[in-house]
């Protein structure tokens, strides 16, 4: 059923909800999504929006009034200032991996991936034809100052860094951080692109980006998915330096305009009113819990709570594509195999706890009895 | 303002949007966009399905009911059988220029497109770095026969089609329906996008489809944008030959994963709802009205009416880019240069009539005060 090919966890995810929806009793802790709803207060501007006929073709680089308090928002969090200039909204925060690589990247540049990484980062550098060169992780989480070094040369271009981490919970320490700001010292020609989708979820410690220390060379990708359980909505960002956004929001605009206008007015709520912000944090307390939970179902074989995100990565016994199509096709039970975020998790599973405790509980039981 | 190079319908609506918000009377002639607002039906149904929580990942090949929905729209309507699993939900229209070119061309194949064009065809060519050629339609805006056969050659992959026509607003004729059923036959390698988003703004003759008659070499692209006036929500499709659309699956998954989900469940209200049919009706009936209205007007400058789409196209004696200008500058009227649809037309303007009458009376006052 799931083939040993590109595969994303959201065509993991379309196969399950087809099963489920066939009668069979799935839970799925494969995907990456909030179980909540999205808060009251953003559903209604998003439908009064629609009402009120903001319906028509949004400007090709986001709404303007989106952009500014994008602007408000990510200046207060980043301790920088952000124009609106600066800001391409998107569509959820993919499309700012693929138009980082392409406005970037030329058939001889190289881009440095950190294993288990995003699938969607390899995606685009193979569809591109870009090589691409992979450094695993520490065991927790960091980047290994040898091996990045020892990877790094003239036609290094991009690299493509994620914290809070997608799936093994770590932040960015103060050391890999001055790591990293040598490295675009002492090579000009390299950018950062930090995808901190998850940095609103942070259980312990601190969220540390490298864009608040050099926003000319680091492209901050964010998105409302993750934090504001926005993510049928499709809607993200990009900050990206002067020289690339002109080109970009061509290019945004011959591929889709933008997302849908209405939702973008939703956005705004998202990030300007009190009630969402507490909604905020009262999820992050909840996920917590879970992670919580979820430890102590597991402490067997897992040496420690992830930080940040939603995941338990765990290694197991078998292969992760067997293992996971098994699970799906004998226990109902979906999960993330870890081959997709790269060759060195082929015995890797990851479990998203962004689920209710029931069904965490019911789902770690049918996955305990699989090994 | 406007700088020659690439530039887009939408970057002028921009400006023209950003000129009207400091206060200056503006009436843009410019975009394609329709001014009536979205049916309350529509409206309705994606409140609802903001309120009913269906604001999770879409399946990202398109919620199923959509693509149910479509299969039978289409199926009706182009009188073949088209199954859901065919056709690929899209953010809009332009999304399966791009995906259909990428897909299907590699750097030694060649393109051929037909001038007027919309800008987005050549847009994708240039930055995939494909060849193109293009082709200038007769003045009745149909395909000389002669010149497209002395342009195919083994390299040539892809033709672009349009029809009914922007911005000459010709209907595909029988005579060229058979001579590029006759090109599909002879070079085995071609595949014919057809982009047939004004197929249900016809006011003169009937819409023929090429999909019909050769639905595994014709790709169809449709959108919700014009048909039921849904252009800022973003909702489009394709209907793709069965060998090239599981990979765009994937690619679409990687890129966007989808249309918001719950304005997936709006197209579905929007195919199958008999007051929404009546209102396309009714607007068909206004949109010709219009039409009528602004032959009336500018009798003096153009030869016949457009038998569908809501453009006019007119020469001009002077240079359309600074004429643009111009008119945005000193009249507040924005208009589409001629230039943005190919090298022979940079002595045109495009005239949209998709607005009021108050509005096409007064814009085109200020548009003939200019020449």
């Amino acid at each position: 059923m799931i083939e040993n090919k590109l595969i994303t966890a959201i065509e993991i995810e379309a196969k399950a909800k087809e099963l489920k929806s066939k009668g069979y009793p799935v839970i799925s802790l494969a995907i990456g999504e909030p179980d909540f709803p999205i808060h009251e207060n953003i559903k209604k501007s998003i439908n009064k929006a629609i009402l009120e006929n903001k319906n028509y073709y949004p400007n090709p680089q986001g709404v303007v009034e989106l952009r500014e308090a994008i602007a408000e928002y990510e200046t207060k969090r980043k301790k920088i200032h952000i124009s609106p200039d600066e800001i391409l909204i998107t569509a959820g925060g993919k499309p700012v991996i693929f138009y980082t690589i392409f406005s970037l990247c030329n058939s001889d540049d190289e881009v440095i991936l950190f294993e288990p990484y995003y699938l969607v980062y390899p995606y685009w550098c193979k569809v591109l034809n870009i090589k691409y060169h992979t450094i695993k992780l520490n065991e927790d989480g960091l980047i290994p100052k040898d091996q990045l070094l020892k990877h790094l040369n003239n036609k290094t271009r991009l690299l493509i860094i994620n914290y809070p981490n997608n799936p093994q919970g770590s932040l960015m320490t103060e050391e890999n951080l001055e790591l990293l700001l040598e490295v675009l010292d002492k090579y000009p020609r390299i950018y950062i692109l930090s995808d901190e989708v998850y940095s609103e979820l942070v259980y312990e410690g601190e969220h540390i980006s490298i864009f608040s220390y050099n926003k000319n060379r680091v492209i901050l990708l964010e998105s409302f998915s993750k934090t504001f359980c926005m993510t049928g909505l499709r809607l993200g960002y990009g900050i990206f330096p002067k020289e690339i956004i002109k080109n970009l929001v061509t290019f945004n605009s011959n591929l889709i305009t933008g997302p849908a206008t209405p939702i973008q007015y939703g956005g705004i709520t998202a990030l300007k009113d009190n009630e969402v912000k507490n909604y905020v944090n009262f999820m992050r307390e909840e996920f917590k819990k879970r992670r919580d939970f979820v430890y102590e179902k597991l402490k067997i074989l897992v040496k420690f709570k992830p930080k940040g995100a939603f995941y338990y990565f765990i290694e197991i016994p078998y292969d992760s594509l067997e293992f996971c199509n098994k699970a799906l096709n004998e226990k109902f039970l979906a999960l993330t195999p870890g081959s997709l975020f790269g060759d060195s998790f082929k015995n890797y599973v990851r479990i998203s706890f962004a689920n209710s405790m029931e069904n965490l509980d019911e789902g770690l039981s049918r996955f305990l009895s699989l090994l």
